[in-house]
């Protein structure tokens, strides 16, 4: 991996500089005076003056600056890392995102793009990393294992080896992003391989749940060095004792700190760090980023400083990102200022030894390039003759698989249930709570007749009306589930328009919109406007009925054909188990 | 830094295979049944089966294999990795050097060739790394940041920043040796600052004894990740709080585990590491090596676990040195097997998964290339025509100076004492103890005037003949201390003749001598003649009245014009302490 990505290269003048005002003689460019500093290799706290200069710190001890701040014993912390996430889940641009983490003490991040990647490939990839230079954080990838992540839903592309080896030289490449495909590892499918075989120089991120004993060994024995879908503590145990670094996921979907607190000890903790995995713009917006991971954790009753420690050296020992993740000489002047150490609270942020931040507003200029963006990422949007037509379901039995929703839960229950037939069609039936389904596939050629697979579902509770929305996972084809046919026509047309997004209609119209035109995933919006119009679009599927907290959310995972039982694909309904399309009617 | 260094990298087929192994579906080539496994990320101890197969492991639990060794509760701990080692002071070559420290559990080393390095420039550090190839001990290699030493006297070659450049891309160089040149970092030398701009994406070894406060700061700002020059637990704390990676030295020289124990603690433990720096062919027969380390780490009170997590993964940790340092699964199989945790006495040691010694021996064959060696080490000696008459003094004055040995000490006294005059000559004068020393510049061109610089020495206490060496630090010059011209003269003729060496004469004739051919630092001999050898050569200078323990070891560091107070060079008696030339009389 080239170097440019451990910290940018210094030269000769700037380093004789350094050595300067190290040394007091000159003066650094700041000064924060009687401040107290985390120190994570000590785990002790001391105060001192810290010399900022070009970017880097100079030193601690007693120093002057040209500029001078009084800290008056306010607390210092390296600037956090958050070493997995999925961009995607923000609904959020990089600039946006920026603008919403900064402020909270966050100044480099790593993100695996396997959204994105599922979407436009790897030029959607290139895109994004592109979006990510020149702001106040550092985004490192990992480069996405698993496109198309099951094979029985095609997606937007297919990423071999070969092709994420086109991209392993880029200055913020770190490795290869999570091998969710276990299953693929330890049955050593040859394409998997080739991917672990191409990159076993590089980081290679886990993705085990679950996984013990012998097939642990296995799976990491192909090099794989961290693991962040553990929720239980003797799995913490085993897989820290077999090598995985402990990626301690609390994010919005899955919060696993409490439960595994107890795996962080004396002798593991350096082993070990807080990631978010995902992280909806409502907990961004509400709880912060990796600072609500911190306060938790020390809420939990973790050592203050350990719990900081785990927030930004680890993360940046663990992926060899030289020169970050702790206040040391020499070290890129990346940190947050707290008045308290316990709540952690960055009332100012530093990047590159510059203020970005203070009372949790950006103050710092952001370039902007939404425009640019939205051409580079705009989304495959092959559906067209959106045609309420094309969802009819002739009536070719009496019973129906139906997939059955379970609140808050990925998994759904394969129903046999009977259909409500009229005039020889089977027809949704929202007094039955039984509702249709549809998925295009919008990555299809758009010459092609363009029909969508057509399907039942119960669990959303609309009595009228329909969603539709472009984010479902993994292929994100255009989902939509309604009460009428013609529900579904308008609500399909309008995300079409927007080439992507979520949206709400009654029986005669849209009602409620949210465009997400970068890839059908993402908004150009900032946080608070994202947040808004998520709340809008919820709060119109609750006026339509639905009894479901998070509407979208669930409607997010219907075409999921991974977990269990059934869901629905491009290419009809999967009977997940038997790992098949299976019809209809039974 | 290319790939191949952190470890061979497999092929899909290999890893197949090892995926097979590991979950159990066959057998591995070799199963260690019943192994108490240490392991380094949780401190714990476990008893488990160990899968070991093509070089790596597979995995622990429950195993069979082709072949099976019942540990029956043995340990089995990961190969010892010493990070900073001068392979020199072992005066032996790699081939014997790995004979030596195998059968100890050492399965990898990082070496800083600066002595070589001073004798024969980047020619002789290649051909040194060349004989580190294939052996089964892996050799890593920092580069020479300071050669020479110092300006005052030449040694055999001047490597700059851009000379080091070249030797960058090799798989097994890691990056900058130690930094000895604290002061012209400080001082911001631009050659010095060339170096380390040019190696600032590299590991840089730091060397800053006694270094402190701002100027620590200014030192460690430069990027320099470590020190081996700690002595004091203070010294330790402040290093470590800035972010040095603590080399805790116990060599054959400096022994600093004693005083630095307490600097390891539940926080700090993993920047803390073991080291030689120094290793000399008699603390090696007698004592070992790492595991000779680890066990008085153990017995000073340290933790056994944490002893061994020292000497493997702390130091691959700190290099990045990948799948190594630690038994888990896709780990490179380097182990040693110990009937008892306290001691660690390594009764087997394999590499890369197979067996290559046993209780104290080597019993894997290893490719000799000493032939080979003999001629691309081959020691410069522009020393011709040794004409005693050329060691003469001119009695200038009355009162000359000399240098005042102390003994156990570098640092010498300025002593101003009446000369012995005989015939217009300053005379040696045993029955004072003042001897005389000369040094030849070995490097000169062979065609010029080959005149020694003459000085006198008080303190080496032989009655008669004299001491020759080409061991001197750091220009490693023909050095030689005597009783009379005649003897001296013997001395010297026999170290030339030899190519290097260390060689005792009486008045008539050589009565000891030990040949160091390879660049005159170096033998071709195992370690067992190499110690029968220094014996020899030391109790012939005690039989000849020498008073000192070890008079080589006092002979090889009068030449070092870097510490005070009165040193010899090359170029003539050098007044350290104004850094200048100064004459003999006064």
């Amino acid at each position: 991996m080239p170097a440019e990505r451990h910290a940018t290269m210094i030269d000769g003048e700037t380093l004789a500089d350094l050595i300067a005002v190290a040394r007091g003689r000159k003066p650094a460019e700041l000064c924060l005076k009687n401040a107290r500093l985390i120190n994570v290799w000590t785990g002790d706290v001391l105060c001192r003056d810290l010399a900022v200069h070009r970017g880097r710190f100079a030193g601690w001890g007693t120093y002057q600056g040209l500029q001078e701040m009084a800290l008056n014993g306010a607390y210092v912390a390296p600037g956090f890392i958050d070493a997995h996430l999925h961009l995607e889940s923000t609904l959020l641009c990089a600039e946006e995102f920026a603008a919403a983490v900064v402020p909270h003490g966050t100044t480099a991040v790593v993100l695996d793009p396997h959204e994105i990647a599922n979407v436009l490939g790897l030029r959607g990839v290139r895109a994004l990393m592109q979006s990510c230079e020149g702001l106040p954080v550092d985004f490192f990838f990992t480069l996405p294992s698993c496109v198309p992540a099951a094979s029985l839903d095609p997606s937007g592309a297919v990423l071999r080896g070969s092709d994420l080896q086109t991209l392993r030289g880029h200055a913020r490449v770190l490795g290869l992003a999570e091998m969710m495909n276990f299953p693929g590892v330890l049955a050593m499918d040859a394409e998997v391989l080739d991917k672990i075989v191409l990159f076993q120089d590089t980081s290679m991120d886990g993705h085990c749940p679950g996984l013990q004993g012998l097939d642990l060994n296995a799976y990491i024995a192909c090099g794989l060095h961290s693991d962040h879908e553990t929720t239980a503590l003797e799995e913490a145990r085993e897989k820290l004792a077999k090598g995985l670094a402990l990626m301690i996921r609390e994010g919005s979907q899955s919060k696993d700190l409490a439960a595994l607190l107890d795996a962080v000890t004396d002798t593991t903790w350096p082993r070990c760090l807080f990631v978010s995995d995902d992280r909806h713009p409502t907990d961004l917006l509400r709880e912060g980023h990796m600072d609500a991971i911190v306060n938790r954790a020390m809420a939990l009753g973790m050592d203050p400083v350990r719990a900081l420690t785990l927030a930004s050296w680890n993360p940046a020992q663990l992926f060899g990102l030289r020169r970050r993740g702790a206040l040391a000489p020499g070290y890129m002047a990346d940190f947050s200022v707290s008045p308290t150490l316990r709540p952690w609270n960055p009332v100012m942020v530093f990047k590159d030894g510059r203020l970005v931040a203070r009372d949790g507003r950006l103050c710092t200029p952001i370039a902007t390039r939404k425009d640019q963006l939205m051409k580079t990422l705009e989304s495959p949007m092959a559906v067209q003759h959106v045609d309420p037509h094309r969802f009819r379901v002739p009536a070719a039995g009496r019973e129906l698989r139906v997939i059955g929703l379970r609140e808050g839960s990925l998994i759904t229950d394969h129903l046999i249930l009977p259909a409500t037939v009229q005039d020889g069609w089977a027809v949704c039936d929202p007094s039955r709570d039984l509702l249709k389904m549809v998925v295009f596939n919008r990555y299809a050629d758009p010459d092609a007749f363009n029909q969508p697979a057509v399907g039942f579902v119960q669990g959303f509770g609309l009595k009228e009306g329909a969603l539709a929305s472009t984010v479902a996972h993994d292929a994100h084809h255009l989902v939509a589930v309604g009460a009428s046919d013609d529900a579904i026509g308008y609500a399909v047309r309008a995300v079409v328009e927007s080439r992507g997004g979520l949206s709400v209609s009654d029986s005669k119209g849209i009602i409620a919109h949210m465009p997400l035109p970068l890839a059908g995933l993402m908004s150009v919006e900032p946080l608070d406007r994202v947040c808004g119009a998520l709340e809008e679009v919820t709060r119109a599927a609750h006026a339509l009925g639905s009894t479901l907290q998070h509407p979208f959310m669930a409607l997010s995972f219907l075409a999921l054909p991974v977990i269990p039982a059934l869901k629905m694909s491009s290419r009809g309904l999967v009977d997940v188990e038997r790992f098949e399309i299976v019809p209809l009617f039974v």
